[in-house]
């Protein structure tokens, strides 16, 4: 049996970008970039107005000074007079700023006066040059890489992309995913079970975990523990980058699984994980030239699989889509009350993470093991408790894993 | 103008949830329940293996003792025969207990023996009652409360849901998002802007927004500063439940906004608040028997535009989905260099949040003011300075909002 960080070690080793391709930039949120983004236009585009008011000849302020008008100017038009000594023209935030103009004084401290209201009297002592202008192409430049490759692109990027004109961006293609839930044991949550029979309630949780990580999901319902059915199942689940089962992956006489698995050219990597809940994990992988097809087999708890869809999956389909292989996020945290427990595996076990006076805690919930969901959904993290110690006390360190 | 806080206390008074109603549990990621679910089954069904293995009677169990094989039961089988002592039924994880039995011996301690291996022997001192069994129930009771009412969906509840039952839930009704971008200025990303234009980044950077925080959208592209236009628009943008707009709220001559507003009956609640960038920012309400409608008119600034969105309108689309008015998280760090600034108002500002020596610290960007969004993509929080002081010193604590 292999350790977590082993297993993350092989699933990284054959978790590669997929192929690249082109997408409109209002449908790459999520995507990384796979080339960098170069601007055509400077930005902004022209010395623009950072207020409303009055664009001037800065050495023109004075207390009191009158100045005559000469248009005005809103965003959107052209300047068509030059400002000079002794002029000002009316101008709105984000305007071009008009020729032999170098500041703008704030609308808040003029008055208009005069015959025909032709003059602005200022209330200011002075003006530096500059003052209320921001430059032609201070915050990019025609030619400037804005964004790099490798980036992710969320909605400030979506943005930037805008700005640029580039509406079509080269990106990594987001790995598409399929979930196949086995065992005979399985009804839909639609029906009622009858005797020895469960609802499928792994199948929507990973359908969502997927959906909810910005993927494209197929879900293949349930296949039963019978060779034809999940074949057929198997090979079009296949079809995706990565195919997801869960069940059916424990040592008992009807886990076809691995074998269907095999007899469709996917090769195991690893069977069974140092780790509780989810040991029987499994992970293998088929040849692909357009990129290998990544296959993970969870237990069929659901906790298990939770807990397996964190540590193992939700790396490599960020890994996948051109992202860090990123592990989750790891913090440290007191016991709020003693623990007992006994495993020859790290456990990873639903907690409450709260700040209490400055500290981060963690209360372990009152779990009854991997096939109780319900208790999973009151926590918000994972307690990671090391093997075979028994007692830990309040005010202990150990690690979490916030969800 | 009104403060931050003044300002979020007014939109957390219009920002009720909608109305309630019934969709698939499987389109409920995101939703909040509006009543609560009760479990239709027991969890586990029945008396359950944790393990594969042999049921026995446990007082049986002793070093090497030989026990007949009955029968073999996997998951979503019944078993027909009751176990007495002197025999065994083989067992897979999941599958139900039969009756007689009250242990279940892992499977690694076993070994078939006799003629037509017709017996198991074991290889364990002794066996406590209720080993690697999960009693019926255990988890869930029929009639249980599993998901109160206000509880927000996430994968996991997806999960708790389907093994209850629960295919339909009634939740509160996700509200729905307009945008227009206004302004003359404006172009399409798609097009090279002439002198005195800019492209439309607003648009679609709060159309990813919104997107991304699971709220369906109605992308109304740009309204000039024109009344008929922008009149048809904002009645499109008033059948959804919030109307975002950009631009059009400073004090130049064009922005029509809020007279176009108040004629389709959109009340002002403010206008212009204490802080930078984003003063301009206008919020108000139009009345509805179905739920008011919000409306809020964000600075045309693209940095402007998104510092309004997370501080006022990403609580309130929380508040009128259900969930809490949660305001951005905060967090106190500590400045990494020298920062010098003045404004009269709290100013938020980009920059970078690390761990550096067990201290959050944060790096003021080289930022050039409201139109820089690029220098925005850099950054993964907005630190906040507060008003008229003008040196800050490395190692001075001040708050930072992570974005």
């Amino acid at each position: 049996m292999i350790s977590v960080e082993e297993a993350l070690e092989r699933i990284r080793q054959h978790a590669r970008p997929r192929a690249t391709h082109t997408i409109k930039s209002t449908d790459a949120l999520g995507s990384v970039l796979a080339a960098d983004i170069t601007s055509d236009v400077d930005s902004p585009p022209h010395d623009k107005a950072l207020m409303d008011g009055y664009a001037v000849v800065a050495s023109d302020i004075a207390p009191s000074v009158e100045l005559s008008i000469l248009e005005e100017v809103t965003a959107g038009d052209v300047p068509t007079k030059t400002v000079t000594s002794g002029t000002a023209t009316r101008i709105m935030t984000g305007a071009p700023i008009p020729k032999g103009a170098n500041a703008v004084v704030m609308i808040e401290r003029t008055e208009i006066v005069g015959d025909q209201h032709a003059k602005v009297r200022i209330s200011a002592d002075g003006a530096e040059p500059g003052l209320n202008i921001m430059p032609r192409g201070q915050s990019v430049r025609i030619g400037d890489v804005v964004l790099q490759r490798g980036r992710l692109i969320r909605p400030i990027e979506v943005g930037v992309l805008a700005e640029c004109g580039a509406t079509e961006i080269s990106a990594y293609r987001l790995p598409s995913v399929a979930i196949l839930s086995t065992g005979n044991e399985l009804v839909s949550p639609n029906v009622r079970p009858s005797a020895g029979q469960i609802r499928n309630s792994n199948g929507p949780m990973l359908e969502a975990l997927v959906q909810r990580n910005g993927n494209a999901v197929v879900n293949l319902g349930v296949g039963r523990d019978e060779r034809t059915d999940l074949d057929w199942l198997v090979q079009r689940g296949l079809e995706e980058d990565v195919l997801i089962l869960s069940g059916g992956v424990s040592a008992g006489v009807l886990d076809l699984v691995p074998e269907v698995l095999a007899s469709n050219g996917v090769e195991q990597v690893f069977h069974k994980v140092y780790l509780k809940p989810g040991k029987p994990v499994w992970f293998g992988v088929k040849k692909d030239s357009q990129g290998d097809k990544l296959v993970f087999g969870l237990p069929g708890n659901p906790v298990s699989s939770l807990v397996c869809f964190e540590l193992f999956v939700r790396p490599a389909l960020a890994s996948l889509s051109g992202r860090k292989f990123s592990v989750v996020e790891r913090r440290t945290a007191h016991l709020a009350t003693r623990h007992s427990r006994y495993s020859d595996r790290p456990t990873y076990f639903p907690a409450c993470l709260f700040e209490h006076e400055d500290k981060l805690q963690v209360e372990p919930l009152a779990w009854k093991g991997s096939a109780d969901l319900r208790t999973l959904a009151d926590a918000n993290c994972l307690a990671l408790f090391p093997p075979s110690e028994t007692e830990f006390a309040a005010g202990d360190e150990i690690e979490v894993y916030p969800l």
